[in-house]
């Protein structure tokens, strides 16, 4: 007998009692039925699972674990097969370390460069951040142990992430930021999904029926159980109410006996407690059975993993003269400058924090590789750093200065310290410490050969000097094996395929959501509707410093035609691939959709598909992508539903958004949505409608000589008044038209 | 007795009637108790009364009257006198025509370059828009005429203008969108405000009682009576409810028996009723006792007015080498090319389109001056052309490039066509015609001394060839005298003084508007925020063609230091203006302010105070002006008030917006508002409150080992969870605070 068989046995107390944490970390027992406990822990790159007897958020001591690539870079790798490899991982140390549930990952959309989470995410796009997402849930799930996809809705912004309201119209809500949770939940069914803290135009997300039941279950289907984020719940009543099953952390019973309460005075259905608590008893159940005391996992192994994935991830935003690879087996002088080489940033701040199993750094990496070849100097100073190091921000520039003089090559490690992005905080620009670009500016004084290495987890201004460098590597951050795979990329073992998921701006100014971000007094208001990262700088014909999509190789890809054809309502595209340089290589295929003349809104090209491929030197691979319909829809907030518009569609091919290789048109019937006309309905809207302009027509010439006959038959008025509901013109004196014409004129059109 | 003091007599029925036209232009009498019909027409810049027997709506077939300069080009004088006079000449014509109140002026914000609307209306500042409007409202009402203040409100846009919900949150809302209504309402208590046809949040501007009793009356103060736009009532009864005092165009009575019954049934108040019928026949005794059966006016003396006001309208763009102005005396060939030197462009299409005493064009203007040099080619054609003109557009332009070959300056007239702007759409660009483009290229290409002068209600792009042409006369739409009126200015008989009003983009799509303008399914948002016009292109750094502010003139000025001095909670601001050219003219000195560091979303730099001061060649003038305490203010959502910020205020004084003289810092100790702490403040915000962070670190103090202990001992951990409201995190185990301490906390804070 499951344990949620057991559910009628328990009292209305029993039951509140599952719906609420039991401390920070743990769900409530009910020992009376056998019903056990289980864990819930933070992740999403790592398990990050609190020490016996540690702080209380155990944010700082955690028993050791893999610290996988971070969102920010291991979504960079565009590679499914490769995210679900490392779901898998995390997946084994969770139910290695007894953990029912890892909590993660986080799909929330980059809406600017300045979020503090930003590293915990994977795109400005919804089609990255749900396919990565998808693949990271199902390598979890697939070993027992729940997901739980977060923080389900708009929580884009730290700034006041615990109270803000995300005021978002309903398309850019369903089309971008609802989008990628759509695609992981129908795909995945994740164990549990995590609430926001954050209000959604004005309602709590965990207290929020549209968001916890009309969309999540009435309308995707989900089956699991929604939890609260750490602190979320505002009015639990509420909240349980409107679908939100589990509050974590504990209240110490004050909430659960405020459900009790409730129901007690009528204020709350006992059957939206039995509910919550059968879905808690169901994620035991399926924790029970996903457990398995003996379970281990191979640390070895899982760092070499993370070390595949890191290198998989770091991008190669410009290589010019093919600075890159450097020579494994050459002679000459590499000056390693900057203290990131020696003291790793490979994570960011807040609950994600891991314990690694071990660290690697880029320094040792490099001498590993380069041996003697290889000269050092930290250049600036950065909290744990090793003792003794000078924090003089002279001295050190003057080090590095003496370090770069005469070497072959400088490598450059830049990056964001810790301290300046956080869970927790925005941050209010996107420049490098000015302490960095000051060394920058002093090694190319003396040295012109630099490859500037990128730790950072959010974006940041490369515009001021990315030209006069040959290459820059963005290595985001990396996790625990980061320091090795940067080595890789540096010496060519490992070909970069890492592409943008984000677009790097000139200037901070020109991101999209510039204006409105982060809000105040409670409110951000999402401003650019849909246009967010790469769609808002194309609308506007924006410079971009590097654009979505962009990543190079050290071989290159030629392109082949591009065909399109209708398949299943969506498009099948294929295009040929060949790469055309002497090395094997991945290529992130990326193909972007647009409806000239649209009817609606649009973006002027949006990711519809991709895929990744691997290609030795000299062959060609014909790849086949498939745009199912409903990537193809725009949700009609009139209509409530997503729907296919018909007409030509532009199918581009590129290599990045705006290294678009090749593109096709292909005609779509779309969805047959209708729209009834109304008697609010316009003028012009009536004359455009293939049986409502007859009537109205006819209804018109019965009347000569009267207002809206005049108004009619001239076309420059028409131009004027077409915009006028039909029964305000109506209205006016002498129409033909009364209320009950009017009504039936409506039935006639729509018969 | 007046008509006012009969109210107790009227019948329900009666009292409907009054809330109603009897047609399209008149209300209704009651001529029991001898209360009469009076006429409201369409204005602003002229009376457009209806001819007897005309059409229905009178569009095309008017009594004539004088047409002075649209708002786009009245706007431009920046000279508040000077509007005010043009308003008394209105007043004088509405009396002479028996017209009760002329409806107008219109004074939305130009929130995208695109609204077909645009030269109806003054300026995308609210402060422009206000001061011109409230001078004009001035001048109207001084000659016992009303005026009626519209398109009340964020009436922004043609498209679906009659449905359409304006989505504007409230700061935007009442800082951009009604300042200036609040303006005028307060300054000049129009007899009347007119109602937008559209929706604002989601309820009709015509039956919304926040818009229409709560701000309008309740707050601002208005007394008057506020009319329908033609056509926007949607719910009668909900109108009158919400404070609608007037419905017109009749509705054949339709609605006034709505109204009886909904009182008969309960679901009317009959005291609306009676309201409205009051304010209806306050209006009546208004205009009774400001009629004058006997009045005329002066034809001539007004449309020397008219040529007056549009000489001051001109904004003279570019000026390079001094090509303008040209000489009267001179004996070069002066070529005339454009069809609108000879068939101008002097007003919008739509309700304010006035049937003219008389019409100048610009090419007979300059042929009164020079005579046997000028030549004329049309160059494209033009709708109203002379008959018998070519309309194949390669003959004229090859016509227009003979006569422009070796003329010593080529006079090149571009211009909108009519049908290109109107009331009833809005544009979907703002190019020139590509066939005068083409000309102008053409031209360019034979003779290099090319005067552009423009014909255009909204704003054309003049970034593919401005940098190219010597000089650039704005002319907007200048009324029936504008054509003398360029004369004026190309000859030097006027220094030219005007100003934009609003900012002329490099591009369209740098508008900051450009995402979100005209929306789609009935809503359009209002996504920059308060970033509107020079605010938004200012807020992100954005090139622009012409800044807001900008104008040149055939003299130079100098400006000294600026002083500032706080005055009455404003600023007072001093500055020595000095001619230094050779000419006298006049500037219009523009005073922004900006807080840097604001703790509020702000523009860098808002325009709070501007003057029109003549100066003779080589003479200075002290200009003192006085930005007012309530020009400083913010609209504080959360407190639901008006509020200066207390701070070190930049004062900018500047010939543009981007063309700073001077400036001064001013610290101000601002108003002295409270924001009590409560239990869903966050730490920090408790923490940084001089009352509250004490409080709460006694009560921490008191549980060492708390949760809420450990987590504030830490500066790091205070960082990440500072955003947390102290409800929450007192809600964690172990809290040393239940809900009782932490009212009892909150009461302690705030006392």
């Amino acid at each position: 007998m499951s344990h949620s068989e057991r559910l009628d046995d328990l009292t209305l107390e029993e039951k509140a009692s599952l719906t609420s944490g039991a401390d920070f970390w743990t769900t409530k027992a009910v020992d009376r039925v056998g019903i056990p406990s289980v864990m819930l822990t933070d992740g999403p790159h790592g398990v990050r699972k609190q020490r016996e007897g540690g702080d209380h958020l155990g944010l700082a001591d955690s028993v050791p674990t893999t610290c996988f690539p971070p969102a920010v870079a291991l979504g960079s790798s565009w590679d499914r097969e490769l995210v679900r490899r490392v779901g898998v991982a995390l997946g084994e140390e969770a139910r290695a370390e007894k953990v029912g549930v890892l909590l993660g990952p986080g799909i929330n959309i980059k809406r600017s460069p300045l979020c503090g989470r930003n590293f915990e995410y994977f795109s400005e796009d919804p089609l990255v951040s749900g396919v990565m997402g998808s693949a990271l849930v199902g390598g979890i799930q697939s070993q027992g142990v729940g997901a739980s996809l977060k923080h389900f809705a708009a929580n884009n912004q730290e700034t006041d992430r615990l109270r803000v309201s995300a005021d978002v119209d309903e398309r850019p809500l369903r089309e971008i930021y609802l989008r990628a949770f759509q695609r992981v939940v129908t795909e995945q069914q994740p164990w549990t999904v995590m609430c926001s803290y954050n209000r959604i135009n004005g309602v709590y997300a965990s207290e929020n029926p549209w968001l916890l039941t009309t969309v999540l279950r009435d309308e995707w289907g989900f089956g699991g159980l929604v939890v609260s984020d750490w602190g979320a719940v505002n009015d639990r009543v509420a909240g349980v109410a409107a679908g939100l099953d589990l509050e974590m952390p504990s209240s110490g019973g004050r909430t659960d006996a405020e459900l009790v309460a409730a129901v007690g005075d009528g204020r709350l259905d006992e059957a939206h407690v039995t509910t919550s608590a059968r879905r808690a008893v169901e994620l035991v159940d399926r924790i029970v059975a996903g457990a398995d005391p003996d379970a281990t996992y191979d640390v070895d192994a899982h760092h070499a993993l993370a070390r595949e994935a890191a290198g998989r991830s770091i991008v190669l935003l410009r290589n010019e003269g093919e600075a890159l690879p450097l020579d494994a087996s050459g002679s000459g002088a590499i000056a390693v400058v900057g203290e990131f080489a020696r003291t790793p940033r490979f994570q960011g701040a807040g609950s994600s924090l891991i314990n690694p199993t071990r660290l690697d750094n880029a320094l040792d990496e490099i001498r590993a590789v380069a041996g003697e070849r290889v000269t050092f100097a930290p250049g600036f100073a950065l909290a744990g750093a090793p003792d003794g190091t000078s924090t003089d921000a002279d001295t050190l520039r003057d080090e590095a200065v003496t370090v770069a003089t005469g070497a072959d090559v400088v490598l450059l490690f830049l990056g964001l310290p810790a301290e300046e992005e956080s869970e927790g905080f925005d941050r209010s620009h996107i420049e490098l410490p000015a302490e960095q670009t000051a060394l920058l500016e002093a090694v190319l004084d003396v040295n012109r050969n630099v490859v500037v290495v990128l730790s950072n987890g959010g974006v940041v201004r490369t515009s001021g000097w990315q030209d006069r460098v040959p290459a820059i590597v963005e290595g985001w951050l990396l996790g625990q094996a980061g320091g090795g795979a940067v080595a890789d990329v540096l010496f060519g073992a490992v070909n970069p395929s890492g592409r943008l998921t984000e677009t790097v701006p000139v200037r901070l100014e020109d991101s999209p959501s510039h204006l409105t971000f982060p809000g105040e007094f409670g409110h951000v208001r999402y401003g650019e509707d849909i246009f967010v990262g790469y769609r808002g700088f194309d609308a506007k014909g924006t410079e971009v410093a590097f654009p979505f999509g962009h990543g190079l190789s050290y071989t290159t890809f030629s392109y082949g035609a591009v065909e399109a054809a209708e398949h299943k309502g969506g498009i099948r595209v294929s295009v040929a691939v060949t790469n055309t340089g002497s090395r094997d290589g991945r290529e992130v295929v990326q193909v972007y959709t647009g409806l000239p003349g649209s009817a609606v809104t649009r973006a002027i090209r949006s990711l519809s598909a991709f895929t990744v491929v691997e290609i030795a030197a000299g062959e060609t691979e014909t790849v086949t992508l498939d745009i199912v319909h409903d990537d193809l829809a725009y949700f009609h907030p009139q209509v409530g539903q997503w729907t296919v518009e018909g007409g030509e569609y532009v199918v581009e091919v590129g290599a990045s958004s705006r290294d678009i290789r090749g593109s096709a048109t292909i005609g779509l019937a779309g969805d047959d949505l209708r729209v009834p006309l109304g008697t609010d309905s316009t003028v012009q809207e009536w004359l455009d409608h293939p049986r409502g302009g007859q009537l109205l027509q006819s209804a018109i010439d019965s009347a000569p000589g009267s207002v809206m006959s005049s108004m009619l038959s001239d076309p420059e008025t028409v131009k004027m008044l077409g915009s006028m509901p039909l029964e305000r013109i109506a209205s006016f004196p002498g129409s033909p038209l009364d209320a009950d014409g009017l009504d039936s004129l409506v039935a006639s059109a729509n018969s």
